[in-house]
C-alpha cells in the first residue's frame, strides 16, 4: 500500500476512532497527551502465524490486538484508557477487510472504554503484525508487579485454563468435541476476555499478579522467580471450562492432557497471590462483579512451581512454534 | 525463537537499557510512569524489506528504530525521554544477533538521552520488523501540530534534502558517486540525524512542524491540507548535499532529478513554518545549536504545494514498493 493510500485509510477508517483529543485526530505525527500521575503501560504484538491464524476473522485479530494489552493493564490493576497501534499490512491482503479490522477496534473500545491514541500504518512483505501500546489508569495505591509474593499467600486465578490451547488445535488441527465446545474454545482463543471487573480487586489485594499468556504454570514461575518463593500449585484445582473438561476426559493420558492444558497459551486470565486475610474481601469483590475465580494454591519459601506430577512450562504450543 | 530463549534474551541484553525504575527492569509485564504534564507521544514501526534492506548492519536496524522516532519527537518541539520497544524477530535470523540489535539501542539512548520502559519481543516467520513507541517532554507551551501554518509565515527545513533516496539506491541499485559521498548517503538512510538541537526552537518559533519521512513535498502538501494554506516552495533553495549535489550533476534530466530528491523519502529532517518577524531569532538559535537551517518557501492564500515545475508527492521510492 502506498503512503498516500495509508493516509486516505488511516482517515477514513481511524480518524472516528481517535475520539480523545489528545490524539489530534490522527492527522499529527504525534498525540499530546496530559497525564495526571501515574501510567501503567505496556506493549505487546500479535503476529499472523505465531498469535492468530491467517484466516481468522479480521475483526477478531485487530480485537486479539487490543485484548492481550487490556489483560496486561487489569492484571497491574489499571484501566485501560488510551493505546497506539503500528499495522503491519500484507501486501497481498485486500486493504478493503482494513474496515473490518478498524470495526474490532471500535467494537472493543466501546467495550473496554478506551481510545485510539495514534500509531502507524506500513505495508509489509511477511505476515500481517499489530503492535499495541496501551495506557492505564492504576486503580488503587499500588500497581502489583510479579515481585511482590509472600510466604503464606494464597494463589488465585480468573476463569478457566486451557481453553486457549484447544482453540488453537480446533483451529489447525480440528477437535473431536461437540461443537457448542469448539464454538467456545474457538471463541477464546480469537477473542481473549480481559477480566476488567477484577482489575479493582487486584488493586487492593493482589501482593503478585500478571495475566496467564504463556501458560499457567510457567507463568506462575514467572512471579516465584521474581518474588524468590515457592508457587505450589494443585493441579485439580485449576478451573477448566466444560470444554476442557470434555475434552479431557476423551484423553487417552489425561495426566498428559492436563499438563498440556496447564501449560498451554493463549489463556489470559489473571494470576495473581494474596494474603489469606484478604481471601473473604477478594471473594465478595469478584462475586459482586461476576469474574469467576478459584484459588488454586499457595505460596511457600523456596523456588520453582510445585503441581504435583505435572511439567512446569517448557514448550508452549504455538502456531509455527 | 521459543519463549523461553525470549526471555533469557531480554534479561541478559535488554535489561540494562531499562535504566529508568519506571521500566521495573523489564522482569514485570508493565511500565509504571509517573508523568507531570503532557507527553508527546508518537509510534512508528520500521520492517525489513520496506524501511531498511536485509542486509543492513544490525545495529543500524536498532538505530534506524529509534531515530524515526526521535525525528517526530522533535518536529513537535519535544525531548525524547522514554519508549516501549516490540521485536518480531525472524526465525532465520540468528538470535546471535539480538547483542548487536541492543548495542545499537544502547548507543543512540546514549546520543539522544533516552530509555528502554518495557515491550516484546516475538518470533515471526516474515521479515524483521522494529515497533517503537517513544515519549517526549515538550520544550515549550506549544507543542506545534501540522496545522498551524499562517499566511505570510516562512518555510523552513534543516539539513539536507534527498540523501534518503540516494542511500537506498546505492544500497538497491549502486550510484556512479565517489567513494566518501556513497558512504555518506548510505549512513544518512541507514542513520538519518534527528535534529534534536533544533527541537526548543520548534517549541518557540514554529506555527506547524513536521519530520520529513514521506519525501520534502508531498511532506509540505500535508501541512499545506491541515493548515488550509498553500506552500510555495523554491526548488532550487531546497539544500543539497554534497553527495546530492553531484549526483544531480551528473543526471541526464536535471529536473526529473531534482524531482526526485525532492520527493524521496527517508530524510528525516524538520520541515517548519514561522512568522517572519521571527526570522532573526530562528536564524541565531539554529547558529548556535550548529544545526543547518535553510528558508526555502512560503506561506500563501489558497491550497496545495507549489514547486515550480516540479511534481508534488505521488510516489515515493521505498524498498520494496
Amino acid at each position: 500500500m502506498s503512503d498516500g493510500d495509508e493516509f486516505a485509510l488511516i482517515a477514513k477508517h481511524f480518524a472516528p476512532l481517535a475520539r480523545d483529543p489528545a490524539a489530534r485526530g490522527l492527522i499529527d505525527d504525534a498525540a499530546l497527551l496530559n497525564m495526571q500521575g501515574a501510567a501503567v503501560i505496556t506493549a505487546d504484538a500479535i503476529v499472523e502465524g505465531v498469535h492468530f491464524v491467517p484466516d481468522d476473522p479480521i475483526e477478531t485479530i485487530a480485537q486479539k490486538a487490543l485484548r492481550v494489552n487490556i489483560s496486561d493493564i487489569v492484571a497491574k490493576g489499571a484501566a485501560s484508557a488510551h493505546y497506539l497501534l503500528t499495522l503491519q499490512w500484507p501486501k497481498n491482503r485486500p486493504s478493503t477487510e482494513i474496515a473490518g479490522f478498524a470495526a474490532g477496534l471500535a467494537r472493543d473500545q466501546e467495550t473496554f472504554g478506551c481510545t485510539l491514541l495514534g500509531g502507524d500504518t506500513t505495508s509489509t512483505p511477511g505476515p500481517l503484525a499489530v503492535s499495541v501500546t496501551m495506557f492505564g489508569r492504576p486503580l488503587g495505591v499500588s500497581t502489583p508487579s510479579r515481585a511482590g509474593a509472600n510466604v503464606g499467600d494464597d494463589v488465585w486465578v480468573t476463569g478457566a485454563i486451557g481453553d486457549g490451547l484447544l482453540g488453537l488445535k480446533a483451529l489447525t488441527e480440528g477437535l473431536a468435541l461437540a461443537a457448542p465446545h469448539v464454538a467456545h474454545v474457538v471463541a477464546r482463543y480469537r477473542t481473549p476476555t480481559p477480566r476488567v471487573a477484577l482489575a479493582a480487586t487486584v488493586a487492593a489485594f493482589a501482593s503478585a499478579s500478571m495475566d496467564v499468556s504463556d501458560g499457567l504454570l510457567g507463568d506462575a514461575m514467572k512471579i516465584a522467580t521474581a518474588s524468590a518463593v515457592r508457587i505450589v500449585i494443585d493441579p485439580y484445582r485449576v478451573p477448566l471450562s466444560d470444554a476442557g473438561a470434555a475434552w479431557l476426559d476423551a484423553q487417552p493420558n489425561r495426566a498428559v492432557a492436563r499438563g498440556a492444558l496447564l501449560n498451554g497459551g493463549d489463556d489470559y486470565e489473571i494470576l495473581f497471590t494474596a494474603a489469606p486475610s484478604k481471601r473473604a474481601r477478594i471473594l465478595e469483590a469478584t462475586d459482586d462483579a461476576g469474574v469467576p475465580l478459584t484459588r488454586i494454591g499457595s505460596v511457600v519459601a523456596g523456588q520453582g512451581v510445585d503441581a504435583g506430577d505435572l511439567p512446569v512450562g517448557g514448550h508452549v504450543h504455538r502456531l509455527g512454534a
